[in-house]
């Protein structure tokens, strides 16, 4: 009960017929109230174990001033729900072994999206011919990604493309392909899930389903997540508030899944500037280990859109307070005509060789 | 040096008399150029040392068609594209007789959501009981807004609502209910659809398909939207660029549906202002013309959040050419606990006709 | 006094000593205070004459969960201060005979810079000798702004530029001829004040001055030009809150000049958009209106970039309830080498008899 | 077809082999190319139809120094025009021996505001019979400091405030004051100057100028301490962009003063969060290293807004590559009564230690 909190402040010259009004019309929301007689101003606060949204509408009636509120909207996401944990820990979200919000950071890698080559080249799509000779580049990261001490496997097989006629990802022959790298390497692997129609059977093939930041308010598809039970990666939406991101959160914990892990991918930026392709928000860290009780990590490829940011923003994210990173990789000196995705931000082999090791040597 | 960076695109036109202008101005500048005359294009580069701003200057010059701006990625959308409409004349999207971008503004009213009233308090789901003694505030707002003269109704039936403990329509029985209110009064009418699995049934009952701001990028909604070929309604997304909003338009027009209106409905304010919902983006409009040949409207009260803020917002929405208006009403006097869904921005139908009037008065 | 806004929202397990040092603190502050003590929560609201910012420092106390506070900072430019206007009316700030927030628009026009052709050719600072030779094309814009009806005329002698390599006006030359043409035309003149040690200068030539959107909390030369108690023009910073603006205001009054006009000039683009200068901003006037009784003018070219955009945003402004605007011209057919500052913006007297015309259309 | 927008500008030193590497890249990807040998550069424009996104892939291939940029405006700031200093290398500024941009970060703390206490209260101007009985905090800080490692004393004596009713600052006796504990301590000291008509008395008490992010683009201050030839610290304007902010450095330089370190200070936040005072934009360091050649440190205080989010964000600004760091510190368990200026961001000496020990834990 934090009804406290919400207050009507009245205006100076609010006549009591304003004032019976308003306590009339908050009773029939079916709440007690509390009036407070100031120097020369009066308060009205709303009392009862269940305040709806409507108790905002009465800010309209005549004679109000204000309405003050400061309870948080969002309830089992947030850290005051969840008193067993102390200050500062976080819940541990546990994917076939892998413990988000435990000692060490949790580093994901792998491609960007799962692609195919056919005769060398990469195809938007695969026929039956054409499934029995590609290559998926994605084998050789992830065996690579395992020997240099990733915890998971990320790639995307439902991509979502600002243009139609980008790369759409493989479907369902990019989740076998991933489940099989996975099964390989002994890495629990994460990909993208965007259609409601799609979470039971993405949550078949994969570990963990992340909510991409353009999805962050697609509630339905929240809900749907929700009910696999299956972990959910929920990355921040593109210019979303904290608040509107927990509220995201509490969709899916509100179907009975509270196996969530929060990710900071940044923001659009507000200064048009030309450079990144996101704003860095890893200050957010700090404020949401106050908030909630859910572990949160960070993309530092989404935000820096260009290889030779991803480092400094990887160690940035960390020293901020995030319990892991998911960095997108590919085939050390790929050549641009080779990847359909996300080329430009994608670390090579040997330059995530050279970040895990300042990772480990400040971390573990 | 990087004069190469820099180049003037000719008007496939261009005379040689403007050419030499451009070239004869270059130099007055103090500068040198290349002429290159491409496959079907010519170009000029200007050179030198030092190239102030002044050269911007020189985009104004008769035969000039841009001066170093970046390839846009839309196409089916673009302007280019449709060369049979003048310059400023848009497509007509006709929805049962309505004509958006024809003579005269479009009006588009009625609730924020089709809601039941049982015992005289709304409720947040109907049982079968309920039902039968429901009342419906649409019924009575329908009418009042077809004798005020407007075109077409609106009402949601499936609301995605920032907290899961918000209302969040009455879905199927709210579709019938529209339909039903729509049938009356002979007014089209329009509702948002958030499912994928849900967009058949929702063009079964509806003139006219909303995609609300929350979904501008979930592209199979687009796609599935496409795809039924009705009249769509395409909000802008909350933070989303011009680009990024014509390429969700360009996701439903490569399914073969190019019935779209494009809708202004605020972006989030840049500078934490604490007034209003959305700041207004009426300026995009100008831009809209140049780019594409659809149609678009504006949404003052998803911008203003507060009804007396909604008047000025409609005039200044059209007086910055949007070819329509889509506005929240409520009945006359209702009673805030009586609402469930954006009371605090609904104008009441006395407000609305005087508005009417104002609207009449300058584009009739 | 608006003490009872404030309020200490008091932790639940607040324990009676944590109450006891925030009481004695607000004492020790020279203030009073009043306990409540609700279901479950215990507020403490301060009361006093005069309460200071120092007051938020306590919200680091030990068992203060949060500090409301409502109240306005601003208090000399607050339309509560000032009840002899009626709601919706603003002060009259008198220009020369020229009425801000009186019954019509007030147009002010004219070019960005004064500037001089000498052989033809602008150049960036004067020699004495070629002042002798030196055309200056204001003269000719003001006789034409004159004839359509314009109500002042506008003219950068001293231009704050991003770029120190650009046009940075011609100075106490340019004043003069400004003064002169306005004395011409009987048109009274506005014009940017930089530095707090120009002040007095250029208060001695123009009728009005201006506070550029650069400096708008330069609060030395805010103070400087309320000393001088002439007309004051202030522009909104590049992305400034409306409490940032109205305090810059409230610099000037509290230096005894009341006699201040607000301008809104847009903000910076928060969407990363690549059209337009700015974002307008014209739906914070409406706010205004409640906040301040200050009348508040638009600039529709700073928010334009670009001249073709000029006429449908000076109507959303009107629309919005702007009580003027300012609007750069230049001469008819000016090449674009032979204007220094804001060409592409600039409207062309034959494009602004049109505005004009629609303006006298709606507004007389 | 817009194909000549589109340019590929090699390296100078671009080998034959690198360009017919990118030759077949673009032939791979179905376009024809046009190649033109400029005056001392070559530029490769891919031709065709349909240029899809995967052409900017190219931009990472050997020898290719960009894909359509526009031209920088800055000039004597620029990397480009220091070859001197290798790749992540910056000038050296020296404060009396204090080296930004060498080895070590250095670290700048003190007070917000020099003040000063008489009978236990900090008053807001001094009078002659107060001085003589005042006591200044700074002096215990600035020792306090000293013992710590800290490198330079800050403090405010001319204080830009939102509110004109705000503490000012001391003004000429808060500039003794400071030079004073400087002397005392051996630490050069820095402060911040607001008004052209300051700049050279401020210049005789302080080793090292501070524009505040207010005043960033008050053009006749910059040029004013570009005269003084003191080594000034230039904080990034609020919603600056990069190219604005070394446009800025640009007007210093331009006076002959080169002594020039830049301060990341946040930028306000766009997505209306209410947590922290701004939003951090470590990530700009990255960027600045690769565009100029001078170096920059971070103020997380300002970012802040709150003491306990000052270490996490000093560590992430001290990842992302800044070399050094700005902190506002007060007296240990002073009383919020007792401080007028920044109390709630200001860090103890205690936990100032702490953050020390970190710092040289792992930079040392």
């Amino acid at each position: 009960m934090e009804e406290e909190k919400m207050v009507f402040i009245l205006k100076k010259n609010a006549t009591e017929t304003e004032i019976d009004n308003l306590e009339q019309a908050i009773l029939s929301l079916g709440l007690k109230y509390r009036l407070v007689i100031g120097v020369d101003r009066i308060t009205i606060s709303p009392i009862g174990d269940e305040i709806g949204t409507q108790i905002e509408n009465l800010e309209a009636m005549p004679g109000v001033e204000a309405y003050l509120k400061v309870q948080k909207p969002y309830k089992l996401v947030s850290r005051d729900s969840h008193t067993q944990y102390n200050h500062n820990q976080t819940r541990i979200v546990d994917v076939k072994g892998v413990k988000f919000g435990g000692d060490k950071p949790v580093i994901i890698a792998g491609p960007c999206a799962i692609e195919a080559l056919v005769d060398g080249k990469p195809v938007h799509a695969l026929t039956e011919v054409q499934s029995e000779n590609a290559e998926y580049p994605i084998f050789e990261i992830a065996r690579e990604m395992k020997s240099l001490g990733a915890d998971m496997l990320r790639g995307g097989a439902y991509k979502p493309r600002t243009s139609p006629y980008d790369f759409q990802g493989l479907g369902l022959e990019g989740l076998k392909i991933l489940k099989q790298a996975s099964d390989e390497t002994n890495l629990p692997c994460i990909t993208e899930v965007v259609d409601t129609r799609d979470a039971e059977k993405v949550a078949e093939y994969a570990d963990m389903l992340q909510i991409g930041a353009r999805n962050m308010e697609n509630f339905e598809l929240l809900k749907e997540v929700g009910r696999t039970k299956k972990p959910v990666l929920l990355k921040r939406g593109k210019s979303s508030t904290m608040k509107e991101w927990l509220l995201a959160a509490e969709y899916i914990i509100a179907e009975g899944n509270d196996n969530i892990v929060l990710c900071a991918r940044g923001i659009k930026n507000n200064v048009s500037e030309e450079y990144g392709r996101n704003q860095a928000d890893f200050d957010i860290i700090y404020e949401l280990r106050k908030e909630t009780y859910l572990p949160v990590i960070a993309d530092p490829s989404h935000i820096g859109g260009e290889r030779g940011r991803i480092p400094s923003l990887a160690m940035s994210a960390l020293a901020s307070g995030a319990q892991g990173l998911i960095i997108e990789v590919m085939k050390e000196n790929a050549k641009p005509v080779e990847v359909l995705c996300d080329f430009k931000q994608s670390l090579m082999p040997s330059q995530m060789k050279e970040l895990m090791s300042r990772i480990k040597k400040e971390y573990n």
